[in-house]
């Protein structure tokens, strides 16, 4: 198991860390299998789509949109239920297959970190396992 | 593969399930991997994220905003189609790495079963896998 | 690793392949553990749920008003701003435990795959590894 470290510099940012994986997987020894992908946050999510700057607008508008910035019980503990509750609509874990010790992605498909309660020091694990 | 039983006590509830699910890996010989979690049921959620009151309360007026009780199709046939589409947004099984027989989570993270059509007698499957 | 190779026939389609799945694990040496399935597409989606063509509704119905299609930036690029966002409200892999060479459902669930800018020829990896 390896730890990204992960410096965010706005409140909401997508932090494409496709090339950081796989330049775990290529020094590991286990050259086809699967790797989990964990962040260790509640206010931090994993997506797998296309990097592409119109789209990364889009989904941070669509986020806005969903889960606007309301009252929140939770804002009298901590001013962050927003990110949160945007966390809660996307993934903590991704699981995707390895072959040849690279992530076996589709052409567009590329994974970020989504920081929703930024700027942070973050944590993202990463393990990966053999098929025999 | 060990079979954790829910009992459920109202038609929504969120049910932190992470002391039982450390409870299993620590009786289990497998000290560093991965886990699954999966609920076996179409109108229950699985979930990653912090236990605190308020947000709980959050999480659960964002899921009735979001999935509102509509005239759904499915009502027809049984009428909760509003628990299935709330399940579909949230996740059915969670992949979460273990690190000396304990979930290797982030300070405030905490797993949680949710019934969404409860109450009722529920079950989820918890299956480890060693790192080598 | 296996590929399941799916041929869409409408833009938004909701495609069970519980039994392609089944049938690979019934060929596979693994008797017991766990299935990866993943999708390569930025524009699918996969889900577990139940198989009931109300519900099927209103799933689609609930994906166009959570993300209407809008003038979205992604649009100059390519007009399916909309499949995108819509397959980042679901998933992209799912983990399911397998037992006896079989997927262990619930008595209501099943896997689908979910087309949301078909119809085209699309490719599902199935990753199965054993539980010791």
């Amino acid at each position: 198991m390896e730890t990204i470290k992960i410096q965010s510099d706005e409140r909401i940012q997508f932090i494409d860390i496709t090339d950081r994986i796989n330049k775990i997987l290529e020094r590991s020894e286990i050259r086809d299998g699967i790797v989990v992908i964990f962040t260790k946050h509640t206010t931090t999510a994993l997506m797998i789509n296309e990097n592409e700057a119109g789209l990364i607008e889009d989904v941070r508008n669509c986020l806005e949109r969903l889960v606007p910035n309301l009252n929140y019980s939770h804002d009298r503990v901590d001013n962050n239920a927003d990110a949160h509750l945007r966390a809660i609509l996307l993934q903590t874990s991704l699981v995707v297959p390895v072959r040849n010790s690279r992530l076996d992605l589709g052409t567009w498909q590329r994974v970020f970190f989504i920081e929703l309660d930024g700027p942070r020091m973050r944590n993202v694990l990463i393990s990966n396992i053999r098929i025999e």
